[in-house]
């Protein structure tokens, strides 16, 4: 597969053109980001773990039956993807109360919800992703009343297999947030990655952050924690 | 019926016991406050004004089917009203963008939405009335999602007859705030006060702000605007 020109470039991946019209190249990047781009590093190797553990979760899904834009690993910072037109939205799914959430809703950090939630961001770095409701999704026009229910349909059915992954590796999947394209004829695709960037992950013992809160809130080496993830979920 | 024990003082009213146990005396306070309390002042003239304005609304929602917890006004600052346990939400609907909604989603204020939204805020001072969704209703225990629904149907009936009423009398309904309580029954019952407080008001003609934004912008005299308001409702 030939790698073309460079069609989009966000936070933490680059995505080509490849010699067939509904494949890309995804490639990895090394740049960490926080809080809307305030804060940034460069860390070398955070790509190729990023890429390493998204394509384990991406594959472990399929065997549980969730389709997602995820083709294949083909090298050590990039996959080919099918092409999807990405929703503006940050689909985030909540099973314990943290981040800005808990500061929001004035919930102690670490409080077990009563059921799974789910949360939609608007993904627009001029207004800082703002939470939205259902009727705001309709009203800037980013999906239909049909697709939101189908994208939180699947966002919780992802939630259930990620917590099953997540909790036989000693885990605890905290939140997530997900991202969601539409495929050439208008299906709704699970798109974007799924990695401790995109993932608050706890140690089931000990409750040490093995995610990015590592560097959103300076607890330690990023890659040694990503690493851990990586290994735990059987990849190297 | 006699005013007994002061039972709760808000930002805009303060409520009394009376002699009977479901009924409360309202009376109509002069303060007005924007930005979650940040901005003060003593407006003489204004509680009359909102008591008699939303006197008349509650009475003409009545007419058209909507019940609510007025009763009757009894002075030129007091009502009374049926006991409720106000539910700790900030209701919003919306037909046009305006204010916060336009800010926070980047649509331009005067930009009508091609159908009425419903909004939930989070009534907590210490939290400055965060914007929740559905679920985080059901988390935070504020409502059951049956009420959630009656809310929200509700809301969407007191906008289709609110712009009725104000159309009628040359002015643009922008958006506004309900509140609902429940009452000894456990029956969602509409609360609080409608008023230029509440509810943004343009002047169809003219465009001219007529309601607390006067206040909050610094655009002129609050009581000479409440009072075109409540003389075109045919009061004074």
């Amino acid at each position: 597969m030939q790698k073309g020109a460079l069609l989009y470039e966000g936070k933490a991946k680059r995505l080509y053109a490849t010699d067939q019209e509904d494949v890309l190249f995804v490639e990895y990047k090394n740049s960490a980001t926080a809080f809307n781009g305030l804060k940034k590093a460069e860390i070398e190797g955070k790509g190729i773990l990023n890429n390493k553990i998204s394509t384990l979760i991406f594959e472990r899904l399929k065997q549980q039956g969730i389709e997602s834009h995820f083709i294949q690993r083909v090298s050590e910072n990039e996959q080919l993807v099918k092409k999807v037109d990405i929703i503006p939205l940050e689909v985030v799914v909540r099973n314990i109360a943290a981040g800005s959430f808990a500061e929001r809703l004035g919930i102690e950090e670490g409080t077990p919800l009563k059921r799974p939630i789910v949360e939609f961001y608007y993904k627009n770095d001029d207004l800082k992703d703002p939470l939205i409701n259902n009727d705001h999704i309709e009203i800037l026009g980013l999906a239909t009343k049909e697709e939101v229910q189908t994208i939180t349909d699947q966002a919780l059915k992802v939630n259930e297999a990620l917590r099953k992954i997540f909790d036989e590796i000693g885990i605890i999947l905290v939140d997530f947030k997900l991202e969601f394209g539409r495929d050439k004829d208008g299906n709704i695709l699970l798109a974007d990655e799924i990695s401790p960037d995109t993932c608050r992950l706890w140690d089931a013992e000990t409750k040490t952050k093995l995610d990015k809160d590592v560097f959103r809130r300076d607890l330690g080496n990023l890659i040694d924690v990503y690493q851990i993830i990586l290994s735990r979920l059987g990849g190297n």
